[in-house]
């Protein structure tokens, strides 16, 4: 049963990233993405509260992945170190399918509704790293900082990786954005 | 017959400002804006799309004064040196009315329409400062990382500076977090 479940997600999931692709978000409604997953829009329902949901349905994982590695990071580690572990977790989380981030992104850049819920999740990012730093000790104003300036490497590590032809590391690209930053924030 | 006319847009601003924390901005009309300012909505009309545009008028002139910053800092200037010029520029442009900018934002933050738009605001602010580096031979990633760390630091700064109870100087808060910034980003 769990096994078909997920099954039906991942058919919902392909069959809205081709229709999306084909004739656009907007155009697009949950009754022809279930039947061209061969699924019912009631199953639909079961897996996603809307059409919009199938693009963001990995942010809240996404955001919990994020936490506990700040939870998990050794005591001593610094904010930035922290941080670092938080963006290796994402990348293996996001970093799997890059043949379908680009799908995803396409969709998503065609689309300023879809940009600004992208946008939200950052910002609702941002916040999940500032207050698992603050409960790792870090007072702000470098809690806050730290948190947006591991977004700033999260953003562009993952725009280059994503818009990239051939598959790149995503990891890798965070770890040399990472490197970089302390270099590039000296006046 | 200019001088009216710049009244004429800092009474609906107050007006706006009056209406949106008293019954919220959901709930405010641009008739009733116009009424307590004791001008017409037609009138309200020649200086604003709607009532949305009051609380983001400033948004291109910020973004405009960001691009020039960029192009008038000296050529030799480091990236992070560029961003910080253009940082000053908009701490003088958005940290002359302490009371004013507490007010605004105690607005958008009961919002989550007026957050979206003032999360679109940063992303464009931020491609705007990408964009400028681009233009003065920064290559990437470098470029995309000084503009998305600036905006790390405009947003921190602004955030704490906003929310202060005694007004404090945006200008030196930047400055004080750009100088902290490298330290940071070290791991």
């Amino acid at each position: 049963m769990a096994r078909w479940e997920g099954g039906a997600a991942d058919r919902f999931r392909e069959a809205a990233l081709e229709l999306y692709a084909e004739r656009g978000y907007e155009q697009t409604t949950v009754a022809e993405i279930a039947e061209r997953a061969g699924l019912t829009a009631r199953t639909f329902f079961r897996h996603f509260t809307d059409k919009r949901e199938v693009l963001f349905a990995g942010s809240e994982t996404l955001r919990e992945g994020l936490e506990a590695a700040l939870r998990e990071a050794p005591a001593d580690a610094s904010p930035m170190t922290a941080i670092g572990l938080a963006l290796e977790r994402s990348a293996a989380f996001l970093g799997r399918d890059h043949r379908h981030s680009r799908r995803r992104q396409a969709i998503i850049s065609a689309n300023p509704e879809l940009q600004e819920r992208e946008l939200i999740k950052m910002a609702t990012l941002a916040a999940a790293l500032g207050s698992g730093l603050r409960d790792r000790g870090v007072p702000e104003p470098d809690a806050s900082l730290a948190a947006q300036a591991g977004i700033a490497v999260f953003q562009v590590a993952f725009g280059r990786w994503v818009t990239a032809e051939t598959e790149t590391d995503l990891a890798a690209e965070m770890r040399f954005l990472l490197d970089r930053l302390p270099a590039v924030a000296s006046r």
